[in-house]
């Protein structure tokens, strides 16, 4: 008799995107008249840059001649030459990450979901609270136990390490997804000491590097002397150069990174993630890899460096409204994402219902994220900046009423 | 402490095929002068159709326009334009299925490996030796018991089920892989009523079907009566269209397949595998998935059916050449492989090497696919026909010596 995994049964019945994406449709169907500034889900909506479009357009091409044909890619692992853009790339940043280290995919939530099948199911798994909810869900459909360390406005949003609270995976995302803060270095040392200290794995999600702004701010946990030894990096092209609806991600597995068996040996992480691959992934489409290619060419760098600046000064046209507001937040400089507190006592779900009902601007309530998101609000600077302009006028009028 | 997953201990130690590549790799360093044949790999030669290709450059245009940009899939589950025209292919075959029953992923690999996910890990496996190694795999992965039904000489390569042998989950191909046999209805009308007399869930693999020339024999599961309720078909555009490099497969789970709960209650498939999907994919690339909505065109079907019959020809001057040899062989007909008994007392393992060293034409051992593949070997039609021709010249002067 075929039995369901039941771990599904610990999962919250909808994924959070999806409840409000009905809540919208809804208010769409029976308000024709009045259309929405979208600044909830984190998608982004800047065209594809030049470059990239031109490089999946000749791969394409390639790919309707059989001189220049491609079937599977040998690995998986992602073509070579990818591979060594992305080094290249961490080497910029003076991070020396070698081509092998590197395991290509579809994006960072496969990723993030996935890398727990390299792991036992008694690990513990810490994620902070708010959280990206794949980390959690994952590791619960895993039948993993997970534990959570706040985060909240004594923080910053942005957890240090608890030594009370032992964790053998830990989940960490920064500049986070959904408060916006982004770790110092001394900070992500903190989390690198305790990973190293108590023999435990960073998975670090660093989707959002490429909008930090503060040159002093690390974008990868690599600069962190040690993580090499005990950390995972997760990264996309995403956020980085609007890969959202193109699908091409990278996953940085160090050749040191090991883990414990039960006899008492080691094996290491790349073995595993590797195999895992091989066995449940048969690579990312040749053309996707082209375009993800151009993006770490000099001429793709500075065409996506324009767009990421375009929503940082969307962001900014956020903040600034904030800031005139006197409006508690975090984010906005070095993200995409503004988080801030809901006015008075209101909830974050009645204050989603009340900005959409009002100034029809849709945001995130923070409760999805975890319980330290109730009461606080996310909005996000994918939009056009008239959409911003207006969605912030619309916003501070309503604020009058407060 | 980070523990890995034990499990890995129970996969061999390397794929397969990266086995095979790394003595395909030596060969060639070792003998520059010699270039190969390669009817090894499973892997298309053929490039994309023309309209496949234009439809993917125009889907790439318009991602570089703000206007017709696309960011994330709302549901991830594909876009309903593909999805319906997977189900007008089936449609076609006489088969309904609804559009919401059918999930577009990145390929038949990553499915048949994730869908182990939705099952508790206490449900025994049942797959057929030989077998292709991804279904055993990722189940081991998953900490499951996996049993084997014996394909053999005496069933022709397509066993049928052993009411002796239980299980909850079962894997099937066809026309399979590595024995190019196809199930006949009536075969396969015994897989369903197993499946449905002990509550198993069947994973149908028909990767394969678009090389079916028999008309009476079935190219869905779905054309048997009841298995709308035990089956989850898996499909892939690799073989039907060259797609090996481009990445684009679906997974039909019929919204009346059930599975059971530990407390007696049950929970749909469907379900679990949209939630799956819904936490750890992202969707498929845009312009890919127009790629394969192009496929399923008037005139894509066309030109995909012109590439098959290439290559159904090639497998013709492998069969025929067999059949002048008296080699004993399943396949060729309804699949792109030949499935052959190795000369003599020749281990297959032999083989391979005998053929690589003598005539320079790679194939694959049968052993790679389990132990009922011992002595067999798998050639594949996936090549020019010019090269097909030769290695079969070359393969009939060899054999001239046993």
């Amino acid at each position: 008799m075929a039995k369901a995994n039941e771990n599904f049964n610990r999962l919250k019945e909808s994924y959070l995107f999806i409840e409000i994406s009905e809540k919208i449709g809804e208010f769409v169907k029976n308000n024709p008249g009045k259309p929405l500034i979208k600044m909830g889900i984190g998608d982004v909506t800047r065209p594809l840059a030049p470059v990239v479009v031109e490089a999946m357009k000749n791969a394409a091409e390639e790919m309707g001649v059989a001189e220049t044909f491609r079937g599977y890619e040998d690995t998986g692992r992602g073509y070579l030459f990818l591979r060594e853009a992305v080094a290249g790339y961490y080497s910029a940043m003076g991070v020396t990450i070698e081509p092998d280290e590197i395991l290509i995919s579809d994006g960072a939530k496969s990723d993030c979901g996935n890398l727990s099948d390299i792991f036992s199911d008694d690990n513990v798994v810490l994620v902070t609270d708010p959280v990206y909810p794949v980390y959690n869900d994952a590791n619960l459909m895993g039948g993993r136990q997970v534990v959570f360390l706040n985060s909240n406005i004594e923080n910053s949003f942005a957890a240090t390490p608890d030594e009370s609270l032992k964790a053998d995976i830990i989940y960490i995302c920064s500049p986070n997804n959904p408060t916006g803060a982004a770790y110092t270095t001394e900070q992500l040392k903190k989390w690198v000491d305790y990973a190293l200290k108590n023999n435990a794995v960073i998975v670090y999600d660093a989707a959002y590097e490429a909008f930090i702004q503060d040159d002093e701010l690390p974008r990868s946990i690599y600069q962190i002397d040690g993580a090499e030894k005990c950390a995972i990096e997760v990264c996309s092209l995403s956020k980085t150069a609007g890969f959202t609806g193109t699908r091409c991600g990278y996953t940085v597995v160090p050749e040191l990174l090991e883990l414990e068996l039960k006899d008492g040996t080691k094996t290491t992480a790349q073995k595993l993630w590797r195999r895992r691959q091989s066995t449940k992934f048969n690579g990312v489409s040749y053309p996707v890899q082209r375009a993800a290619q151009a993006v770490f060419s000099e001429e793709g760098q500075k065409q996506v460096r324009d767009t990421i600046a375009y929503y940082q000064n969307n962001a900014k046209i956020i903040t600034s409204t904030f800031d005139k507001l006197g409006i508690t937040y975090t984010g906005g400089k070095n993200s995409p994402y503004v988080w801030f507190k809901c006015p008075g006592t209101m909830s974050d779900r009645e204050f989603f219902d009340y900005m959409l009902k009002t100034i029809q601007v849709v945001g995130t309530p923070g409760s999805g994220f975890g319980k330290n998101g109730e009461g606080w609000f996310r909005l996000t600077s994918f939009n056009t900046a008239e959409n911003t302009t207006e969605a912030m006028k619309r916003f501070e009028k309503m604020y009058e009423q407060f």
